[in-house]
């Protein structure tokens, strides 16, 4: 991989002051970047799982230590699971032990879940302090990380708990993803996937014609790949920060996908497959609504990124659970389709047989 | 009461999108500014604690449901005690019993403690749901419903928990305050007095010529005072939404206050009064610097808010404390000084000497 390649900065600076940027770069310039984006304080508090750690922690802790942090960790176990009022509760104890003041940083180094419930510890303790995300996933260099989201789960689902707040600095860095699970990087794909569909038809050609270099995760792939999904994001929550409109466009195949994650049980279903999934159902009725989308060629990307043998889901179950979805405003469900590649829209007048025959669809 | 006098509609529009608007008036017309600040929902959520519900909690429920909202009220007991994460974690549980969506409202109806809970639950329930405070104590209408604060305390200390948060709403009737107990109204008057000090000598001056009438909660004054107080409030926040700078100068004698609280032990003083010595201290120590503030002149007003008996503590565990607390950043203790009444800094240079006098001083 060239360095150069993965070096391009991308700045966002939204509604305001303080902005952040994304830069795909290499891990070693994240304590300069740190100071650069005017992280001033002499305290680091890294927040990773037991995963990354072993891969990274090491060579990151030493870096920031070099540079003259003051670094403690806290490492929580991989998976949804850590996302929990009680660790959060655990990572305050732990900061005030820790003497964390305003100018102390938080590092979110991880993949999803350690950026949110890491996001969501920064953006409480103190009333905020500067939260850096390091991505090492696909899934959070090209979606989560990016759009100030932050949350944990509550019994009565997922993220019902959080704030937005704005990362001072996200740092990604492709190389990370060398060391990726292969489920974890077709989950990753499905946002990828995504972004394009929503918004952007060359990225989607480009997805088309380079998908089996990018399913092997291609070294002269990757980094474009990833800056190209990113930027789509950036794109869309700088218009719309508190996801007041433009940013439901986002919701795509989520709307059906976080159904199927309750039905099939947490963990039974990877979060990019349960959105697959969803996109072949939110595909579909698209084009049962006239869009102009060819439900075959997609279907063949998305062949690559469903499970392979698919939980049973009973269509019933999954309507009520899509039906009681948070994204909901009073009683009205919003699904997002498409009107032809590279564009979406959100339609609020779905009707329960359309959402049956979407949902046949997509799991048969 | 005049209720023109008190329907003055006071816009913030800060730095952005929602703003906020401090409606001195009626809280009947809660329903109706609801509405025209655009919350939609259907469910109401009230935060609100036993004191405050016996004497209002039932005619405003009524005035909602009557205007169409579906009202669930959780009480919690007053006082300091229940800004807990316990709490919010019972409150989460509750708002999801309740069918909480993203347009709910949550309206924090009482003083400090329910304000900074209800606000702190309204940031957090779904990344954020609408807040409206209706703040019932004179503290509450002058300072800590405005600006955007909210948290919980941790067993390190106060307010360590939170985030900032814009209400679209706040709602200030300053009828409300006939039932306060007296402690309360001189604990509000102490961040009167400071908001004076700090920002406005002509409010100072106005509030030397009827301090009698202030003290007597005289109906023809108490509405301009929380006008013209939490004016000067809103002032300086929207200057500094995330106390960055500006912001600072609110903490005029707060420094040393929040160290005789720990010190003292909560709940022995009252916030206000604990404020009130640490003027007693700043002012001393602005006018040891040679600043042009007539201690004595101060000192006749503060003398009927601080309180007839002063807990003991030891001058050096204040000095400890002071040196220890949240609002340092690194290693520097900020300390707001006057130059003159009517103008603070921020002092960053202060010894312990200095501050060993001043509270000497305060104290004596």
């Amino acid at each position: 991989m060239s360095p150069e390649g993965t070096h391009k900065i991308v700045e966002v600076t939204a509604s305001g002051r303080s902005g952040y940027q994304i830069v795909s770069g290499a891990r070693t310039r994240l304590p300069a970047l740190m100071r650069a984006a005017g992280v001033d304080g002499s305290a680091c508090l890294i927040v990773t799982d037991d995963n990354v750690a072993e891969l990274y922690g090491s060579a990151i802790e030493n870096d920031l230590e070099e540079a003259g942090f003051d670094v403690s960790t806290f490492v929580v176990r991989p998976g949804e699971a850590s996302k929990d009022l009680e660790v959060v509760a655990n990572l305050y104890r732990w900061a005030f032990a820790n003497q964390v003041d305003r100018a102390t940083p938080v590092v979110a180094l991880g993949g999803g879940v350690v950026g949110d419930l890491g996001g969501f510890f920064a953006a409480t303790v103190l009333r905020g302090v500067p939260l850096v995300h390091v991505p090492t996933t696909l899934v959070a260099q090209v979606d989560s990380s990016i759009g100030g989201k932050t949350g944990v789960n509550h019994v009565s689902g997922k993220n019902l708990i959080g704030s937005f707040y704005r990362p001072t600095l996200i740092l990604t860095d492709t190389e990370l993803l060398s060391t990726l699970p292969d489920r974890e990087w077709r989950n990753g794909l499905s946002e990828v996937l995504k972004h394009a569909l929503i918004r952007d038809l060359a990225f989607f050609d480009w997805l088309r014609t380079n998908w089996d270099s990018v399913l092997r995760r291609e070294e002269h792939i990757v980094p474009e790949m990833v800056e190209r999904a990113a930027q789509i994001k950036v794109d869309v929550v700088i218009h719309d920060e508190l996801e007041g409109g433009l940013r439901r466009i986002l919701n795509f195949g989520h709307t059906f996908g976080h159904a199927m994650e309750r039905i099939a049980g947490y963990g039974s279903l990877g979060h990019g497959e349960a959105v697959a999934l969803g996109m072949r159902a939110a595909a579909f009725l698209s084009a049962e609504r006239g869009a102009d989308v060819d439900i075959d060629a997609l279907g063949h990307l998305l062949q690559d990124i469903v499970p392979t043998s698919i939980p049973p889901m009973p269509i019933d179950w999954l309507l009520q659970s899509m039906r009681r979805d948070k994204k909901r405003v009073g009683e009205v469900l919003h699904v997002v389709l498409l009107e032809e590649i590279g564009s979406a829209v959100v339609a609020s007048d779905v009707t329960d047989d359309e959402l049956r025959s979407a949902l046949q669809h997509a799991l048969a």
